[in-house]
């Protein structure tokens, strides 16, 4: 993680120069990349922030305040990295708790075990016995990639966990027979444990094009279990879902803009099979914690779902329900600021996205109800992947290396930094080459004056060969059987380099 | 583009040696690549021309008239070069209006305005509402692909607009709202827009096979949208379209040959959702203008179409509707020529390939009627993706790069050149080879010549060492010293260069 | 083939030290990979046979007679490499022959012209038509193949064959226009003949992955030509396949534990479409000629199909015809030890796809049949590639570069030897390791002596360099200048850098 780079030019804005351009909304964004590390760093370059530290003793006690604040705030904003560092040295199964939580929050591509604490106790307040199959998904499908021997730091990190949780989750909301049918836990922790086994897969190929997985493996695994059992089924009997066959009944008259409106917080929810308002609002505060761009995404995809629903004529219990929204949240978040440095033009494709994964989401609805089954998050992964590989013109749609992904408020930063790092580059270059032009002329200057010193020698010269020459003729120096061939060639640059020659011979003559 | 260097060598076949070799067919086809800046040509190998020249006093003015009539073909068949860079300098809604032309053209792989003219022209005599559509179509698609920063190149070829006119068409033609629906202009436009972005995700992935996206775009986004909306929809519904279910009625007896002959330019009218044959015989002709071998095989793809149908026992209805031509005519057109250099093993891949689609026709449009949805191109598509990807051994099967692929008179030239070119390095080489070898013999002979005078001077010496040797016996040379160990060593090589040593060295002493 | 240096490991075994801890069920394995031309190995490595024999003559008869019987089996078994270099020679028919029956093998993954013999023979004794429609098919396949001039070796080793025998078998089975419907041959021609073409393009998209193309192009072009025809179709009508819409109608009370047991067999003998237990037992026969560890997962697979449909809740009836094995049959063999090296746990991952594959399989028959479709090896397909795409951190699941899979057994010896390599690598790099560490001791030692040297010899200096300045005090030594410098600087090292400096000065002084 390039994390401590960062921090410096956070520090930078704290610090000093905040009143230097950086608007309000920005400077709370960065409050959440702050570092606990700060006042011990140990750099080699400490002469940067000396020149900094003298502006410092000014400030009042509200920006001393601010900054302790900031320094809380950012134990558990963002991927709460001080907390994972100190997980590593703790007991296995705390870590393990941890990796879950993780797990957990990933599916909203958050990385923050109090994000993803905050979404169990939503799950929770939904329905127990599905909060208790996403859990059991989470944990074994984390087991089962340590199995595997996958990468640690990517299971620290939860994205082994967030399939999981959706699978264990999605196969208890879809399942027929019930809560608290506990034979539904054998598929579930057979599914999770497949999880990492199809993650690793996908992840196979899409490397290739340096693409995330996205909830592939879930989508696949979810849609896997129910199609295999289906709804005639004796052991794991799914809900009957079947493809409209007839014109739904809408009346405009009948909408209720109170529901439309809680749709919103019910999309979010959707993400994880929720249709409770209060989970959904749950959901969003977890996002906040981590970071306030993916909240706002979130909010902005599940509005922009609902509004397609209604262009394209939904019935409104789909759209309550937040079936139009939940997809939408997930492509609006990914292109807005995740796996894009956020820019105007990037928030622009992530709306332009969220559109798109609507259509998708109503089209895909409709095909895999031929097959009993719901869409999944099959639109999201579809839409975002085809944004994802997307080659513009413009640099200011920027995709992140997938290595360098973290959240947006931290890509935002890498990319600014990229950026001024461009930007001072192509600086340098510049000032390189003006020294040179400059260096050129000064060059050129020299030149004429040793033009000057070599007519002068040359007349003395001449002076001295004809004196010379009545004397002892035949002792001719190479100097002056080259001068009269040097005066009748053609080109300028020939006759001033011959020139240097005779200055130096001319010296060493004297 | 290797424009320049290609249209030398049919100068030489117009100019001088039309009688060598080549039949009258393949001079027909070479004239499409004639260029207007013949005359002009201010290459550096004027001596090829000069060679060329003093043939031509002789011709009568029948090769003149004839020079003249290709001059002129040239300024509007193939790719119309010369205008398009006429063009660049034009006002932007001038050169707007070409790329849309193109667009237009480029459904069938021709880069070329007045192609796209008489297509337009087509699709107005089919309904104007759908040529409305079709011409919003491609203008988005075109503006969308001008946003988003595309290569300009490829937005001059058309190569953004081809999948915009399909889509405005197309989802004109199954909407089932009847014509003059103008709300359906919104989801049209917002189609078309998306038709860059799912080009270029397309392209980032066929990019690593260098194949072409071909109209995969369209496919998707058309059959989203159907699939999105649905017969039962209040806002955009489509039109019914149901699998089949029952066996079909098929009386031989009853078949109209008339129509059949018919079903082959409706096939080709087909590729743009017409079922006017005189708008097919437009298309045609749009077609021969810019290239005959590309207007061939679209006539033998749509016969083969209708033959299949035959073969596999579809409904006369479909078959007269040109439902078993389109897809066949676009795959024959691709594989005969287009992506691959056209020789007789291409011809027959390309039958292959049509009848493979045919096939493949029937299978996905019993799939997709599942779902109430058309088989748009995707059998194409698929076909000639698969054909594309095919590896053989033999040199007669030659794919060309991606990059360098115009129309299929050009890719034959530039076919031709390389092997010409392949010919001359191979020829070089085996010259290179023999020269070695002559040189190999030379020295041969020179070291044969060496070994002579060194026997005669080993035996001088040694009667010249044997009256020194009474005279003053410590004065021995190193020459003497070594040669009684020389002629004591084994291999006869060692042998051969001591005595050239030996040679040299008595050749200093004399 | 690295067969060679492959069997003298063997030899090893057999000859020597067969007690040293190789268990029994192994030996058995590795006589499969005894080569008939050991007798008469001609190596570079002669001193290590040598070693050996005198170990040997003490053995009794018995070991000679099972050497004797080791030769015989090596003859017919693995991929009888002595019989295809023998071929090789031979008339072109029989040639064409031996490559038939190879590729009806190459169906399990074996490479064996004995085991396609037999295995026609099982087809022979389940339908004389669909045999026959099997020969057809994998004869034209392999004749397309030739045509297409595709790698001479893979269609030597049936690689183009496996499709095609599938294909014309599968369209034979499924037909419903009964037995002996000649019209049939001609589709089935024309698909086999497209099998190479499909399994060229597959195999230029999978080998990015280094994945091979499995019977993918038979899935393909059954299904295509399948759905393409369908129930209702005058000429080529398929079997009707509808989707499940009720309930089946399972009693626990009436299992038939018999038929259960028979359903492995005939779960083998699905592979081929064929429903009776004796081909089934005749199948395993034929792989256990070959391979025995494919054998041996061959029931193995079937055994997990079975179980799984029970737990899957099943109806009866399709576990009993082997529904449920045969993908799970293939599944487990390509995994266990076909394209990872056979360790225990790569034998867990086998039995882990073979119940995904089952999964799978229940899920795909289930979609499929919304399209009239069998599930064909689709399942399989999906879950051994998804399972060789698998990237994980042990050592200990080892997948095969697809250029060196040859059969389990053979694998096996590959990756001993490669690890046994990276041992020997191993140790001899500690080993020069220690050697570095043995040497910079000594030389420490030696500049130790060196010091001690110098010491002395700076002393005797001194007092010279006293006597001396006395006499003549303006001939100062370069050594004595530089002394007192050195003398006074800071690390260690130099000093004794500009030590030994000094002793040779001093040397050459002396």
């Amino acid at each position: 993680m390039p994390g401590s780079p960062c921090t410096k030019d956070i520090q930078k804005n704290i610090n000093g120069s905040t009143s230097a351009a950086s608007p309000v909304t920005f400077t709370e964004l960065q409050l959440l990349m702050a570092h606990p590390e700060l006042p011990s760093e140990q750099d080699s370059s400490h002469e940067e922030k000396k020149e900094k530290d003298p502006v410092q003793p000014g400030p009042t006690k509200l920006r001393r305040a601010r900054v302790r604040f900031l320094k809380i705030v950012s134990y558990f904003a963002g991927d709460m990295e001080v907390f994972a560092k100190w997980m590593e040295k703790q007991f296995f199964l705390l870590q393990l708790l941890d990796w879950v939580l993780r797990g957990a929050a990933q599916v909203m591509f958050v990385n923050n075990p109090l994000s993803g604490l905050i979404i169990f106790a939503g799950l929770i307040l939904q329905n127990y016995w599905w909060a208790l199959n996403g859990f059991v998904g989470t944990l074994f499908a984390t087991i089962s990639a340590l199995i595997l021997q996958q990468s640690r730091g990517a299971i620290a990190a939860g994205l082994y966990g967030y399939n999981g949780i959706l699978v264990g989750l999605l196969m208890a909301v879809f399942s027929n027979a019930g809560n608290w049918y506990w034979y539904l836990l054998l598929p579930n922790i057979f599914m999770s444990m497949m999880c990492p086994i199809v993650s690793s897969a996908l992840a196979s190929i899409n490397s290739r094009w340096d693409l995330p997985v996205f909830t592939l493996p879930f989508n696949i695994l979810v849609c896997l279990h129910m199609v295999a059992t289906g709804h005639f089924n004796h052991h794991f009997p799914q809900v009957l879902i079947q493809p409209r066959s007839e014109l739904p009944n809408i009346t405009w008259a009948e909408i209720d803009v109170a529901k439309l409106f809680m749709s919103v917080p019910v999309g979010v929810g959707q993400v994880y099979g929720c249709d409770n308002p209060w989970t959904g609002g749950i959901f969003i505060i977890s996002l906040f914690i981590s970071s306030p761009i993916t909240c706002a995404h979130a909010v902005l995809g599940s509005a922009v779902g609902m509004v397609s629903g209604l262009a394209l004529a939904a019935p409104f219990g789909d759209i309550y329900f937040g079936l139009w929204g939940y997809n939408c949240v997930l492509a609006c978040i990914a292109i807005g600021g995740m796996f894009y440095a956020l820019t105007w033009q990037v928030h622009l494709l992530a709306i332009t996205c969220a559109f798109f994964c609507a259509y998708l989401g109503s089209a895909i609805a409709n095909i895999m109800s031929a097959f009993g089954l719901p869409a999944c998050t099959w639109p999201f992964c579809l839409s975002a992947l085809t944004f994802l590989l997307l080659t513009t013109g413009t640099k200011r749609i920027f995709k992140l290396p997938l290595a360098k992904v973290t959240y947006p408020e931290k890509n935002l930063c890498f990319y600014w930094k990229m950026k001024k790092q461009e930007k001072k580059d192509k600086a340098e270059k510049e000032r390189k080459e003006k020294e040179e032009q400059q260096k050129a002329i000064e060059e050129e200057v020299i030149l004429n004056e040793k033009e000057q010193l070599r007519l002068e020698l040359e007349r003395m010269e001449e002076g001295r060969a004809a004196s010379e020459a009545s004397e002892a003729g035949n002792n001719k120096t190479r100097a002056e059987d080259e001068a009269p061939g040097v005066e009748q060639q053609g080109t300028e640059e020939e006759i001033r380099q011959n020139e240097i020659i005779q200055v130096t011979i001319g010296e060493n003559e004297s």
